[in-house]
């Protein structure tokens, strides 16, 4: 991971525009938890890779990660991130937009340096998929006629499609046999709609539903997640109205956001995301099993215990 | 061309995002010169191609140009393109940010499908001159010290990079020589730039400085381009207090776009930035010697003219 930091600072430079790195800067050394590279350097070597191109292969999926968390503070007009104030509001829309086009070219350059055809494959179908799901919930957002079908497209943009490729790639670039290389993919996928069920109901304060300094961001969005989704197939016409007024009509109360979290509980929506995040983690730790056992192997089976831990 | 537009039309689709094709279809029924795409094709069938990818790569290019034009009507906050509405005023930023990382995404898809590495390398490389020429013109505008190499910069990232990779990726598709592939590389590049710098002179009413509906933008947006440079570079005191005014302060009143015309016509800004374009466009034409003579290489030197008669 060191490597990749690494090459992150040294590909995020420009040579003309200081303001790129600023920005990159800004975003990268907040943090975050690293974990679609993570993902990509284990999954490389786990199939036994010992070669350099899967630390390119990290820093290109954090690029595309980052790239993608750009726009879509501007797309939501988000203030925080990552506990800090966003790019958009710390400079402007106008430099949002444009280094994540510039780190979006970076990652391309850098994933074209693997010489990989069958990764670039994957990794621009995940572009692709990543800028569709982002669109869909665009759309999908504040109409209570969006399903679960709409919802599961729009997180595997937004996540799953990712951390597949992440893992996906690993594989490839190690020469992994045709069943490692899908049972990869499969955990990754996997592991991003787990990773962002969790998320979905932590926005709503978790099974318990209690209210914290994270919550209600997607209600305030009006997006239709799968709390609201359940929520809304259980709905009295009263609850209904509810509903209507709050997603569609956006017209939002004090303590609208409590009553809203009363009836997931009721209808057990809440616990009802949890059991899928869950279902979601076991199929990922299942996927592993066509691999030969090893500590990395185990350390992924861990890692898809981890992200639904957030919510046991 | 018909291909090529089939193609487009094709894969602007979106299985699960009707928006995408909705906002796509706007920009790309306009119309536009579909100069880019077409450049790909006389440059892959000047160097004897008879395959099918540079109809994938003429798309590829203008997937590429019609991402950046979405973009670049959010960073500008313009109302108009091609004598319509934009599609950040018809539906809102937030669709043309995604629909334009959606089109980057299917340009990317496509460029795979050539399985040329040669020609992603060359593409990669365009995407992030012109990403980092975009960042790199928001930070320069509204700044008296931008000098000409920053504005080469600028305009290599608006619009020579992509000429230039349109050229070359139709040599390297076509399997030419080393030296017919820089050639036709040095031809796009010197083509384009003449062609911004026609776009930049007619901002300010082209040498004659006449006002018409598409003069002044450039003034308002306190873009630093070379009308400006020269002038400034020029201006005595009370005129430097003037661009202080309009272009850092953006104190803009009634009667300063015609004396900024006026200014320029005095230092003969507009006539050196005329001759620029056309010593350019004489640059493309004689880069075209290295190929043998054909009709297509007529008509791509007959092209360079054509880029500079605008402003004859």
């Amino acid at each position: 991971m060191a490597r990749v930091n690494a090459l992150i600072a040294t590909r995020m430079a420009s040579e003309h525009a200081p303001r790129i790195p600023e920005v990159t800067r800004h975003l990268v050394e907040a943090g975050g938890k690293r974990l679609r590279p993570l993902l990509t350097l284990a999954a490389a070597r786990l199939c036994g890779y010992e070669g350099e191109h899967h630390v390119r292969l990290a820093a290109t999926v954090e690029f595309i990660h980052t790239a993608t968390l750009l726009h879509d503070d501007v797309v939501d007009e988000s203030s925080q991130r990552r506990g800090r104030p966003t790019a958009n509001l710390l400079w402007d829309n106008q430099s949002s937009v444009l280094v994540g086009d510039y780190l979006f070219a970076r990652s391309f350059q850098l994933m074209v340096e693997t010489g990989s055809l069958r990764v670039l494959d994957i990794l621009s179908n995940a572009a692709a998929v990543i800028a569709e799901g982002e669109v869909l919930q665009l759309s999908a957002a504040r109409s209570l006629g969006t399903g679960q079908d709409t919802y599961l497209q729009v997180i595997r943009g937004k996540t799953a499609a990712l951390f597949a490729a992440a893992t996906e790639s690993g594989a490839v670039i190690a020469g992994a046999p045709d069943s490692h290389v899908a049972a990869l993919r499969t955990y990754g996928d996997a592991l991003g709609i787990a990773f962002q069920l969790v998320d979905d109901l932590l926005d709503y304060g978790g099974v318990s539903a209690t209210l914290g300094k994270n919550t209600g961001d997607d209600f305030r969005e009006r997006k239709m997640s799968l709390p609201v989704i359940l929520a809304v197939a259980q709905a009295d016409p009263e609850q209904r109205a509810f509903w209507t007024r709050v997603i569609e009509r956006g017209d939002q109360r004090d303590g609208d956001l409590e009553h809203a979290q009363t009836l997931m509980r009721r209808h057990g929506a809440l616990e009802e995301t949890r059991s899928r995040a869950f279902a979601r983690a076991d199929e990922a730790r299942a996927a592993l099993a066509a691999l030969p056992a090893s500590a990395l192997r185990d350390t992924l089976s861990d890692l898809a215990g981890f992200v639904v831990s957030r919510v046991a």
